[in-house]
């Protein structure tokens, strides 16, 4: 078994290398570049991965597990279903506030890991779609596929703009998604029932 | 001035560049691969542009030019705040989803287009964003930034998993989520008023 300081010091060059991918792009990143910015030398980097490929699956895996079991834990809490949801949003949105750069590289590079260890981020990620679509389903009459890809695009598109340490705090961040997603941005008018979609609840 | 099939072939180059660019990511991508896709020699690209820096400016100047004059033309029927919103959100998806290449490039490689042009682009970029912007604040009590930055994620995401030509047609599509950011996903229940955010309306 690892000792705790070897999973310790992999986390660190894991958080390190998410960092430059973020930054300079997976494909234009070298093993030395990685190791400039992390402080490891090439050969204590090759003690821990075989390369910057397995770098990119350590991340993208850590990542979507972490996020699935924190996701479970924070929803365990609650039984009505809308509360479920309130959690899973909660969750989502600060966990990925805390890993931005994490969160550029999953949408960024989703197809750069191949092969079997491909397949295994696409189950994890499907778990955690599946997950919040089942959330949804349980809290809502809305197609609970899409509602769930829209709710996935409002929360990670913060990658693109949201500045940690600003005005808008994560939780803030959370609230006011989950607001919108809840229950939208205007009070319905009863006068002028939705064309289409229909009312729902 | 240049003829209308000048502008026509370089019309065709740059949505044969897009794709490329998409696929490839910008900064993998040779003049020698783009001449490959676009059928033109590397010689008759030089006659359009002085290299893919040019290229990738002409493409996302051409969206956003676009998708600026297309919203402002489709909210230009509409008067009620709230109708203006819906001609924004149909005009944004419809349009993204008929140039998802596009949408690809202008999320990944917002930083690459530098100096004078970069300014140029996130000036038209800002012009968008306000018009959004605008446009929510007269139909909502909501944070109109934050509001906007939630609808833009949830529109812009469609690059990473909608497929056209599917059982979801962008019409569909632009209506789900019309619905869900006006109303939200669940009826508000008055016997449990939202903890923070407050009531809208």
């Amino acid at each position: 078994m690892p000792s705790a300081s070897y999973d310790e010091r992999l986390d660190r060059l894991l958080t390190a290398t998410a960092r430059v991918f973020a930054q300079k792009g997976y494909h234009a990143t070298s093993m030395r570049d990685l190791s400039r910015s992390s402080g490891l030398s090439l050969a204590g980097m090759y003690h821990y991965v075989s390369g910057k490929e397995e770098l990119l699956y350590l991340i993208q895996r850590g990542c979507f597990e972490r996020v699935v079991a924190g996701a479970e834990t924070a929803m365990a809490g609650w039984t009505v279903p809308v509360d479920r949801l309130r959690a899973f949003i909660r969750h989502h949105v600060t966990f990925f506030a805390a890993h931005m750069s994490e969160m550029k590289v999953l949408s960024h590079e989703a197809d750069s890991v191949t092969g079997e260890r491909g397949a295994e981020i696409r189950g994890l990620k499907r778990r955690y779609a599946n997950l919040l679509g089942d959330t949804i389903a349980g809290a809502s009459d809305r197609d609970a596929r899409l509602a769930a890809f829209g709710l996935f695009g409002m929360m990670n598109w913060i990658y693109t703009w949201y500045r940690p340490g600003g005005r808008v705090t994560p939780a803030k961040l959370a609230d006011t998604f989950t607001e919108i997603f809840l229950h939208g941005v205007v009070a319905p008018d009863p006068a002028r029932p939705p064309v289409r979609g229909g009312p729902v609840g």
